[in-house]
């Protein structure tokens, strides 16, 4: 059985974000019955892991609204409409942390939450890190600490760390430097 | 600074779904400038690891209509409103494999995307596991595979893993069985 469902029919018209926009679209299911699937159209999004030589992460803490609480993660933020995710990421780490990189190191691209978003976040390490001055947009209101990747690892493992790009890119980061 | 967004009106007739609802907020930023900001708010999901005596992992594949491909990913599911995760793990690990257990041990609760959406997603590992019969939903057709751990574990590190909650689910499943 082909598993692909069939669009039949799409409404664009439901909401037309900055951030994102909304859809349903009615379709077929595999087996010819009609059901509808509402999705979030998201240009996808990209975060940095930078590790120092001293095993160290740049860290940002913000207020996230959705959250209702301020959350730790690694420097991250959106692509523009057909960005390129490694150039997204380079510009993003430079802007919330003030340091910059010759060179980003792919660490997979990932659906936040593949049911009905349409987001794929990128993952990148950064390492050889130079600073050049933090410049945060307009409205965004964050700070910045340096933890121990083996500190980080260990919030990992004890379910303290509860955003999903940043689980990822620590525990890959602490596969890769062991 | 007081960080935290002040929420000053919310719209909320934007979109009101099965799956979920959109609302944007006017909100005042910690520098006192306005702002508005667009919620996803979505009940939250559960996905459940689930490893066998001879460390294999059941896993899904389904097509995934926001992504417009096939996806493997660890059993998985949404929350009723107000229903618990791990009541929600239990159920959705056997409607999908078939499988049951007595006990779900709580691998974390992560944000997906929390710039703009609201839903959390338990993470939950199940060992004892006990052949029951599959129960899927109308509407759903996936097909379960079991694949080694440590094949798994390879695959993430490959970037051959494209889900979130699979991704962190496998990393910590292979960093508590070695």
């Amino acid at each position: 059985m082909d598993c692909k469902e069939k669009i039949l029919s799409t409404r664009d018209d439901i909401f037309n974000g900055k951030i994102f926009k909304v859809k349903v679209h009615d379709i077929e299911l595999p087996d010819g019955k009609p059901a509808n699937r509402e999705i979030v159209e998201h240009h996808g999004g990209v975060g940095v892991i930078a590790v120092t030589p001293e095993r160290e992460v740049f860290m940002v803490t913000q207020y996230r609204i959705a959250a209702d609480e301020m959350m730790l993660e690694i420097p991250a933020g959106k692509l523009e409409k057909g960005e390129d995710p490694y150039d997204a990421g380079m510009r993003e780490l430079c802007e919330e942390t003030g340091y910059k990189t010759d060179k980003l190191e792919f660490l997979g691209e990932y659906y936040a939450t593949p049911g009905y978003c349409t987001e794929k976040l990128s993952i990148y390490l950064a390492t050889n890190l130079e600073y050049a001055g933090q410049h945060l947009d307009p409205g965004e209101f964050l700070s910045v600490s340096k933890i121990p990747l083996d500190k980080l690892y260990e919030m990992v493992m004890n379910n303290e760390i509860r955003d999903c790009k940043t689980a990822i890119a620590i525990l890959k980061a602490k596969a890769i430097f062991g």
